[in-house]
């Protein structure tokens, strides 16, 4: 199995809520192949797709029993510190759910966590460990 | 914010059994920069990591209440419907828990699901609306 990624689904409770934030805060554009049961916003190399909870948990014949932290997190790494203070700025500045406010962590980087309208986790983070090539992906 | 993704993190119960999981079944090789306290897989332009999901919830400063359904799926897509089935056919043979057989689906593709040691959703699917690329890459 190659070791690649295609699509990350989040499961969220209110599609228009969700949509209207991946928009209006974080200034991404939904795909033309979005619908009104669907969202897609493009990545580097993959795709975020927005959906129902239920609607996620049923498609794989799970139950949707959902509660509580969601076990992961996902992470949109910067090139400096000073951009990780300024992205949490303009976050913040637009209503964005600080979770952790950017500070200096153990493992020699500096992170902070903003939340979504269904608390899945974004970590804003410099890694100085972890070099961005020219477009943001990272290497190794 | 760029529309950009570094990292996963999946917040895991055992990291040696999710890390065998994700060597022995999925075939990937774990990166020099994972220690025993974190393991990270490259992928294609970004890292998927494993993490005690504990340690996880207090590193963003959230309640590790982490019960059932996690609410998102993670994809891998294939190229065809018989890639599907080769695949998930390995996978069954190494013991991998398949929650959702290959089927044709209502959105025009070919669709399964597998599971990790915590429940982690891994849909195998065939989309033939969303082309990859030499590289097995979305691109939009």
């Amino acid at each position: 199995m190659e070791p690649r990624l295609t699509l990350i689904t989040l499961g969220v409770t209110n599609l228009a809520a969700s949509t209207q934030f991946y928009e209006q805060n974080f200034g991404w554009r939904r795909l033309p192949a979005s619908n009104e049961g669907i969202v897609f916003f493009q990545l580097n190399g993959m795709q975020l797709a927005l959906f129902p909870d239920r609607e996620l948990a049923a498609d794989a014949g799970v139950a949707a029993d959902n509660r509580g932290f969601k076990s992961f997190s996902l992470a949109h790494n910067l090139r400096s510190e000073q951009e990780v203070d300024k992205l949490i700025r303009e976050l913040e500045n637009k209503g964005v759910t600080i979770v952790k406010r950017p500070q200096k962590v153990f493992w020699g980087g500096y992170s902070s966590y903003v939340s979504d309208p269904d608390g899945f986790l974004w970590e804003i983070a410099f890694n100085p460990f972890l070099p961005l090539d020219e477009k943001g992906n990272v290497v190794s």
